[in-house]
C-alpha cells in the first residue's frame, strides 16, 4: 500500500444501517455488499453479529460471497461479541474485527460507571482475544472527539502495543470543528509509540454538517482510513459521505492521496442503496443528488457558460451521471419532474408544474419508474398546453 | 455591532430560489421574508432585480414588509442593473446593493475577454454608482475561491476605496478545502489596507460537501458574515446551510462568535421553505432532517443512554424540534413513519413497513398532513397485526 493511500472503510451495512425504519434484510445487503465491493471500497463492515441472528447470518454471507475488500464485523469490548463475530467472519478472505470502548469522560462516567485505567483494561483484553481469531484487529475509541488527547494518546499505544493494526478515532456526536478534529490527529500521530505501524482511521458523524471536511482535514495530518457511508446515511444526521471524500480527493490532486474507488460507480451506487433502504436524497446534495450537476445539463444558464468550467468542477461523467442515469420514481421531487420533461419539449410553468407533479405522483405510485411515454401521456391527462421548450 | 458578531445574509429567495422547476411567486416569497425577519437574519438578499419583472416586484414588496433586517439586491456589475435594483429597494428601511464581477482567470478570461486591469476598473465604477444611491454597498469578486490571493487583496483594496462596506469571497465553484479558504481570508486580512473598516463575507458552496466547513473556518479568521440559505438549497449542490453555521457557533461557546438568530425558529422555518419550494430535505441532513434527533427520541438504543449528552450534543427542543414538530405528509420517508407508528403503538416489521408505507402513500396524496387518527385507518385497511410496542 502506497503511503499515500487513503482506504475507505464503508459501514452503509452496519452504521448507516442504523436507520429508525430502515432495516435491510440479508438479501438485500447481499446486493449492496457485492456492488460496495466492485466500487473498489477496502474495507466493508458487514455488521454487528452478535446483535441479532439476522445480522449474524447478513455478515456470515457477506464474508462468503466477497472477493477483493477486507470484511469486518463490529464487536463492544465484550468477549462473547468478539467470539460471535469471529465465528460470523470465519469465510472471508480477509477478516477483521472492530472492537472498542467507550474512552471520553461522559462515556467512561455514564456509560460505563468506570475509570480510565479500567477501561484500558478492558481495551487491552478486547484487541488480545480478537487477535487469538484474526490478524486484523481495528480498535475503537468511542467517543474520542470529545475525549482528552493525552489519555487518548495512552489508549491508542496500548492497544497498539495489544496487538491492533487500526486505530480508529471516531468523532462519535459529530461535535468537533475541522481544526479540533485535524489537530486530534496529529497529537496522535507525533506522541503514540508506534503510531506509524498502524492506521489511523477517521470514523465522523455529520450533526454540524462537519463530517466529510473533518474526515479530510484529518486525512491531511496523517490518517490512512475514512469510515464513511453511501449517501452520508447513518443514525442521526449520518455518517461521512463516501461520495463527497472520495472526490475530494480526486479533485485536489495537489493533497497526495488516493483512493482505489472507482468513482463512475457513484452514482448508480448512490441509487441503489437509496432505493433499497427508502432514504431519499436531497435534490441538493453534493455530487449524487438530482440537481448536483443541474447546472451543466442546460436548464439554468445555458448560453451564458461559455466553458463548463467556468461554474462546475467536477465533469458528471466521472461520478456516473450521464443523460439516462437520472430516474423518475415516486421519490423524484418536482425539480427532477421539471428537468425530465424540458428534455422532452415541455416548458412549464409553475403553476402548471404543480398540476403535472399531482398527476406524476398518481403515475409513479402505480409504475415503479416513469418513462418520457409517460410524462406526454401525463401532459395530455392534465391538458397543459406547455410551450414547446 | 460586537466585534464577535457574525452577520448572517440569508439568500434563499436569491441563491437558493436558483433551482431547476422551484420558482416562488411574490406571494410565497414574502411570506419567506417575514419568516426569515422573525428568525432574525441581518440581511435578506431578496433577489436579482434586473433579471426579470417579477423579481423585480418581488424585492420591491420585500423592500416594503421587511421591519429589521437590511434587504439586499443582486446585480451585475452594470449600470442598468444598479439603477434597477436602486428603484426596487427604495422602500426598505435598510437597503443595499450587492454589485461585483468575476475575478478569476477562468471568469477574467473566458466569461468577459477581459484583463485584470479592466475588471478592478469596471468594479469600482460599479461600486461607486451603486453608492451614489445607497450607503450600503456590499462587493462580490465571484469565484474569489480561485482567484489568486494577491490580485483580490489589490481587488478588495479598490473596492474599499471605492466605497464598499462589505467584501464578498465566494467560493463560487464550491472548490476550497477549510485550510485554503481560511487561508485566503485571513491573507485579505493581513494584507488589504482599510479591511478593518468593512465586513468580510463568506459565500461558499457545497460541490463538494464543504460548505459549512469553509464558512466556519472564514469566521475563525475573521470574516464577519455568512452568506446561507435555509436547508443549504441553491443551485446545483446548494449553499451553506444557514440552521447549520448558526448552531456550529451557538455549540462552541469557545470560538467567541455568536448571531442573532432565534435557534428554536429552525425547525419550522425549515419546514416552511421545504414545502413551499417542494424541495424536500433528507432525513439525515444535519439540524433539520426528520432523523437528525431520531436517537433521542426513543426508537433507537432505548435503555443503553442513560444521559442525553452520552450521544447527542443538542437539544432538540434548542432547534424547534418537539414531539408535535414532525409531520407526515405525502413527502414523508418510512423512517419518519416508522416513528409515528411506533408512538402510536404499532411495532413494525420491515414487511409490514413496506404495507403500510405504500397505503400511507395513498392517504398522504389525498390530505395534506396525515395525523394519527388516519395511521389507525391505515392498520386496519392493510390489517397489519402490529406488535404493540
Amino acid at each position: 500500500m502506497s503511503d499515500n493511500k487513503v482506504q475507505i472503510f464503508d459501514t452503509t451495512l452496519r452504521d448507516g444501517e442504523q436507520v429508525p425504519g430502515c432495516k435491510l434484510n440479508t438479501q438485500q445487503k447481499l446486493v449492496i455488499a457485492e456492488r460496495l465491493d466492485l466500487l473498489g471500497v477496502d474495507v466493508i463492515e458487514a455488521g454487528f453479529p452478535v446483535s441479532s441472528p439476522g445480522d449474524f447470518t447478513s455478515v456470515n454471507e457477506i464474508a462468503k460471497i466477497v472477493k477483493n475488500a477486507t470484511v469486518c464485523g463490529l464487536t463492544r469490548a465484550v468477549e462473547n461479541d468478539i467470539k460471535v463475530a469471529a465465528e460470523a467472519l470465519k469465510h472471508a478472505v480477509k477478516p477483521r474485527i472492530h472492537t472498542g470502548i467507550g474512552t471520553s469522560e461522559s462515556h467512561i462516567k455514564y456509560k460505563f460507571n468506570s475509570t480510565q485505567d479500567k477501561v484500558i483494561e478492558r481495551g487491552i483484553a478486547a484487541v488480545k482475544y480478537a487477535k487469538s481469531f484474526v490478524e486484523d484487529v481495528e480498535f475503537y475509541a468511542e467517543d474520542a472527539g470529545r475525549t482528552d488527547n493525552e489519555f487518548l494518546a495512552r489508549v491508542c499505544e496500548a492497544m497498539i502495543k495489544a496487538g491492533a493494526t487500526v486505530l480508529n478515532i471516531p468523532d462519535t456526536t459529530g461535535y468537533c470543528l475541522p481544526e479540533e478534529y485535524g489537530a486530534k490527529i496529529k497529537y496522535l500521530k507525533e506522541n503514540v509509540k508506534g503510531i506509524d505501524n498502524v492506521v489511523i482511521s477517521c470514523h465522523c458523524h455529520n450533526d454540524l454538517g462537519l463530517a466529510t471536511a473533518n474526515s479530510i482535514v484529518g486525512a491531511i495530518n496523517g490518517a490512512r482510513q475514512i469510515e464513511c457511508t453511501i449517501n452520508g446515511i447513518g443514525e442521526r444526521a449520518g455518517n461521512t459521505a463516501l461520495e463527497e471524500v472520495v472526490m475530494i480527493m480526486k479533485q485536489h490532486p495537489y493533497l497526495n492521496l488516493n483512493t482505489d474507488i472507482n468513482s463512475k460507480l457513484l452514482y448508480d451506487t448512490s441509487l441503489m442503496v437509496s432505493e433499497s433502504m427508502g432514504m431519499m436524497v436531497q435534490p441538493n446534495k453534493a455530487i449524487v443528488g438530482a440537481n448536483a450537476f443541474a447546472h451543466s445539463s442546460g436548464i439554468h444558464q445555458d448560453g451564458v457558460i461559455k466553458n463548463r468550467e467556468t461554474y462546475e468542477i467536477i465533469d458528471p461523467v466521472e461520478v456516473g451521471v450521464t443523460e439516462s442515469a437520472i430516474v423518475l420514481t415516486a421519490r423524484s421531487g418536482r425539480a427532477a419532474l421539471a428537468y425530465r420533461a424540458k428534455k422532452i419539449g415541455y416548458e412549464l410553468t409553475k403553476l402548471q408544474l404543480d398540476e403535472v407533479y399531482k398527476e406524476f405522483l398518481t403515475y409513479a405510485d402505480r409504475k415503479k419508474e416513469v418513462v418520457d411515454e409517460d410524462i406526454h401521456q401525463i401532459m395530455k391527462t392534465v391538458q397543459v398546453e406547455a410551450a414547446v421548450a
